[in-house]
């Protein structure tokens, strides 16, 4: 029997009844000593409150943390600073929110381009006034992260006319390296960030990063606010200079009082990306198929490395 | 010398320089009839208020219409019942819109489903509270009209993991002919408008295609407001029971007083979808083909026969 820790019931009761599995539901804080001790597995899903060094203290046994996010939240820095000792092995949810964060940044992209804030508004006052916005033809989109979230960006892209350079850490057949993105920022109309949130890509998209952007560009993010400097993306929306894409924000969630909330041309939703109907299914499919491997004594998937 | 009758001075600009071409402006009303005589073709542009029948009174040796839109306008019924006779030839204006219309819908369906309406509102009240929206993953999308438009909007259906049904007047592979409408629409969650306005397909969408939708159907027309039923529609949205999105209304354009512009659920764009940076350049690009064609003795584009 391998015994799971869920953060809340829901979740608990969405693995109730697989074979060979007990489930103990924490979310940090006080808990049944006894019952953590048995904790081989932690499911460290959406709305998880524990830290990974509250988790390792509370969970002597633990081996494997399931993340069912595209990227490891704060397991990234955890494994690489040591708080997540080496015998632990960490997976992502790759391919759980791929879909569903591809559609919300096209989505938010292609209301930027084709004017819909402006409509809505003009909808509310009950205002028929035509005016032209130029589509995704013949614009440049740098797509950084060419993942399946990235390269699903990229297609949506080209399906309306627009060109997609995709740019990963690596270079490969038709994807740039990082190494070349600083070069690449001024002659594209759009960016779009779809990389995990690493030590790297911390702040990756600085004051220089969004200078570097053509006026009119568009930024989009849906990857981790905390990619983006939220200060100098502020300024740059403030000055009608850029437009932008937000679905995540830093900090997060936005406080009520936070200036980011009026900032012109910005279309802000809720960390609400990688949800839609289907994540919960693929999310438990992956969860169960990783359960059933180790059980099996197989190599789980999305293992990931010191490397992340 | 061609004699090429424009609605405007602008259009006329565009025109000018033109080898072998001289442009008279008018659109309707009193003309100078001797200018009038010479005319030979007529840009129907987007914006001409002229009516066939005064086109063909007022422009004796008129031999060709070119119209700018991907249907016909008021020029199919005219050319349907005999006021325009048989002699003069009658072009649409074939993919000149048919990324930008094809987007406009994709970009409104996909705000939909993802919810950004209700995201919108959130963002004006400063409010993060997450939902989970069902993307476009395992819905079935109705494509009424096979054209470049519809084949396209299905193709990003597809690139977001749903299903697409074509529909065209006539059966062929992958496509189901409009004798076999009927019994498709309650299979589907989507129905996008992509079609000409005919008199086949004028009021095509009624009450009862509308009953015929599911709970919670999306509605998309880029085609026409006169190929959906108003009233029905409005009855619909009001009872929260569907969902549209509408670049045409019927009237149009549609007055402040309207109760369509309250109605929930509908994202309302002003008769836009065509509209992008692109088009003019890709609509006039056609125009001094044809006008080339013509002088050149070749086959025009896009002509329209009869069964239009």
């Amino acid at each position: 029997v391998i015994t799971v820790c869920a953060a809340d019931n829901a979740t608990a009761e969405r693995l109730a009844g697989t074979p060979g599995v007990e489930v103990v539901v924490w979310d940090g804080g006080p808990g049944d000593a006894a019952a953590l001790a048995q904790v081989e597995v932690l499911l460290a899903n959406v709305g998880v409150r524990l830290t990974p060094s509250e988790a390792v203290k509370a969970l002597p046994n633990l081996r494997v943390v399931l993340v069912v996010s595209a990227g490891l939240g704060p397991w990234g820095p955890a494994l690489a600073d040591g708080t997540v000792p080496a015998s632990i092995t960490v997976c992502n949810g790759r391919g759980v929110h791929t879909s569903a964060t591809a559609e919300m940044a096209v989505a938010g992209l292609m209301a930027t381009v084709r004017g819909l804030p402006t409509f809505w508004e003009q909808q509310r006052r009950h205002e028929w006034t035509r005016h032209d916005f130029t589509g995704l033809e013949n614009r440049r989109a740098l797509i950084v992260g060419a993942g399946e979230i990235g390269t699903r960006i990229a297609a949506a892209v080209e399906l309306f006319d627009g060109a997609a350079t995709l740019v990963a850490r690596s270079a490969r057949a038709g994807v740039h390296s990082s190494a070349e993105l600083a070069g690449l920022i001024g002659g594209h109309d759009i960016a779009v960030i779809a990389v995990p949130h690493t030590r790297e890509t911390e702040r990756l998209v600085d004051a220089r990063f969004l200078a570097a952007m053509p006026d009119g560009g568009i930024l989009v993010n849906v990857a981790r606010g905390s990619i983006v400097d939220t200060a100098a993306l502020l300024d740059e929306l403030t000055r009608h200079r850029l437009h932008a894409v937000l679905d995540v924000t830093d900090p997060e969630p936005l406080p009520a009082e936070h200036p980011l909330w009026a900032a012109p041309n910005l279309i802000l939703t809720p960390h609400v990306a990688g949800l839609s109907a289907g994540w919960q299914d693929r999310a438990f499919g992956l969860v169960r198929e990783q359960l059933r491997r180790l059980a099996a004594g197989e190599p789980l998937l999305n293992r990931t490395m010191k490397d992340y």
